[in-house]
């Protein structure tokens, strides 16, 4: 099955719904169960302090879009947000725009709030300027990112969860995290009978700079990624693990008690490209799923996983 | 205890977490917690069909802003995104700015997406130019929603969940749907030990003119709410039923067999806002609250709600 004709089946059968502009989607009652299913199966699989869990919103400031780099290197891909600054009498001016059919949003003025671009940026600035010990701390988070790339391909959606097991420590601590969670997520995606495998990856850096950067991550084996086929029989990642050396901990200035920056490293299950993957092994007919899959992703009761 | 005490509270106990810009907050796992538990519960209080029952991203069709008449009654409170457009020449002269530490938002151009304003303004468009049967419908669904209102005060978040049951049909129908579900909504929530009472309200509608609508919505008794202590003895909505009339019908061209436009109502339910309430009742800890509401929000387990 292509990806068109796969997204041609999800729409009739109502799994997911046109949200008006490509790549946007609203999520039925059957999705959301199975996405819910999947973040509580790979909740429980880290088994973290309740302490350490944390829940971002969509939005996150606009000056993490800076600090982190992601600005400098997805320019194309940020969402900031902006908003009508004006008094009273300069409302018509941008009505008047509105009424003509004439683009209006020049009007407004940015405000200090941009899209989430990835679950974790949201996470360093919370230890900014901070000093961490060497055993490491393990943090599980969720966050709902956004990425400007419309396609008509339902794997790439502009809105969409990760759930993230994020590491910050030493290097060794970083690797070593990532290391065990390719292991553990391929266990658990495999468990779930998807066809996985575990790539070395580069992200999609923007421009002729990005093409460096994107050759050095590579090189140096920073990412990986646990594929499987989504949309098609062409296999993507549907979660993926990131070794980010000490940039975090450059950027946003966290150290170790020797005043080394920390080095961190991340895995991240992305619950709609999971959901996807699922619906595209056993179909949209979440009843007819085989019974040790509904199990695992809490799907007997026709409610919502816990 | 004031609103600012309250904070202190929240933040101190790490029941929310701050969020980098005034208004912004991460949900700690307890508080993540206490919300799913609203959502499951006020969920089955609804009993609507799978098959109408949808969530949304918090990103919706930029042209909706316009369509459902949001942006010309509250300008100030919308979000709209860019992002940047240029090519690889163009993008040194916005990393000078971000470099010169200068505003540098104007170099991008604005999307085709922005926040979602409420959530029924996602729905409307799905029947854009339908026509429906005079029985009504009704639909359960849950968004995302965004307002540019930084404030100090937790019940005032920048970003928040709806919950939301909404009907479309008669003028009869949806002044049914709005007085069952105040009805029921406050039964549910007073079952939960808040203190709740319905008083008529209006919108904070933009500017001079925007008094205006706010007076006729008054006067009209167009717009319920149902409020109880949030953040501070003062009582705030955490819920609301709304008679649109036919705005929504006309705006969207969505008619009844006899040609005439929807009518529609929504109930509204604040998730963070109820989950605030509930703190503010009963304290930081969740263990300790009565039994009869731990069991009413499924919240013995110790994981989050199905």
């Amino acid at each position: 099955m292509s990806a068109s004709e796969f997204r041609r089946t999800l729409l009739d059968e109502g799994i997911l719904v046109p949200g008006g502009v490509t790549g946007l989607y609203h999520r039925s009652f059957a999705f959301e169960r199975i996405a819910r299913g999947v973040e509580s199966y790979v909740s429980h699989a880290g088994d973290v302090a309740e302490s350490r869990r944390l829940y971002f919103p969509p939005v996150m400031a606009k000056s993490t879009l800076v600090k982190s780099g992601y600005l400098r290197s997805f320019p194309d891909l940020v969402g900031v947000i902006s908003t009508f600054g004006g008094s009273d009498r300069e409302l018509p001016a941008l009505l008047a725009r509105v009424d003509a059919e004439e683009e209006w949003s020049d009007l407004l003025v940015s405000t200090d709030v941009a899209m989430c671009s990835a679950a974790c940026h949201s996470l360093f600035p919370l230890f900014q300027g901070d000093t961490l010990g060497r055993d490491g701390t393990v943090y599980e988070i969720q966050g709902t990112c956004f990425r400007h790339e419309p396609s008509e391909d339902p794997a790439r959606m502009q809105s969409f969860r990760q759930h993230e097991f994020v590491y910050l420590g030493t290097a060794e601590g970083a690797l070593a995290h990532r290391t065990y969670w390719l292991e553990r997520g391929t266990e658990l995606l495999g468990a779930l009978g998807l066809a996985v495998e575990v790539v070395v990856a580069n992200d999609p850096f923007f421009g002729r700079a990005g093409r460096l950067l994107a050759t050095g991550q590579l090189e140096k084996e920073l990412k990986y990624e646990i594929t499987s086929p989504i949309s098609s029989a062409v296999a993507g990642a549907i979660a993926s693990g990131n070794y980010h050396e000490d940039h975090f901990g450059v950027d946003f200035r966290i150290l170790l008690e020797d005043g080394s920056p920390v080095h961190s490293a991340c895995i991240g299950f992305g619950l709609e490209r999971i959901s996807l993957a699922l619906v595209l092994a056993y179909g949209t007919h979440v009843d007819q799923w085989p019974g040790d899959v509904r199990h695992l992703l809490q799907l007997e009761t026709g409610r919502l996983a816990p």
